[in-house]
């Protein structure tokens, strides 16, 4: 399991209140391919998707993964990676609450349920969720 | 002129380094009527308007404005909100480059020009247009 970071050195959460333990990144996103992992997950937060969707690398990255049948899952606003790789369309997924109409436009089913799975694609709500 | 938000306080910007010079909130959505106002600015960054779209005031006063006919402008990410107000489709408009897919799948024609105004919808694109 890789830690895939746009750049080298940690990665923090902000909660609203405050942050949260440093993540190292293992491999920067010029490092990895994607014949070499089995999944990807994608994961949340208002901000780390607003700047992975704007990365060619990033959203080539999930495409690939997902043309290639393996496991892509995204939960809260990490479906927004999904979408810019124009990999939604027709799907049954979820996401976080904001961002459900930019889902819907993007051609996706969208529900409301903790996990949805729709032939490897796996998204999910909120932190609420994880478990 | 009145800063409104969906509570009282201050509120700060976060430019990636550094927290801004606190803006104190002037009225609260619960305060403001659509008819008392002529114009509404919805400023941008990527955490104020994920926070807006999924405040039902806040939408339905956004479409309001723009049912009276009165100037809506957004910069940056603001254009979500009017994603979620149901304004956009068939308008000429511009955001911040993260959110052009959305604006795109919302049925509005998105364009990379500085500002552009069309029928009332005024939109900036980042930081750098606000001169």
């Amino acid at each position: 399991v890789h830690v895939v970071g746009l750049a080298p050195g940690e990665i923090r959460g902000w909660d609203g209140e405050d942050w949260g333990r440093p993540v190292t990144v293992d491999r920067t996103i010029d490092q990895v391919k994607p014949e070499e992992y089995d999944a990807v997950v994608v994961p949340g937060g208002q901000i780390n998707p607003d700047f992975l969707r704007v990365d060619e690398r990033a959203v080539a990255f999930v495409r690939r993964m997902f043309e290639e049948k393996k496991p892509v899952a995204a939960i809260c606003h990490g479906p927004w990676v999904l979408i810019e790789a124009g990999i939604v369309e027709g799907r049954r997924m979820t996401c976080y609450k904001s961002i459900r109409t930019d889902l819907a436009n993007a051609g996706a089913e969208v529900v409301d349920e903790p996990v949805v799975v729709d032939q490897g694609l796996v998204t999910s709500r909120n932190p609420g969720d994880l478990e």
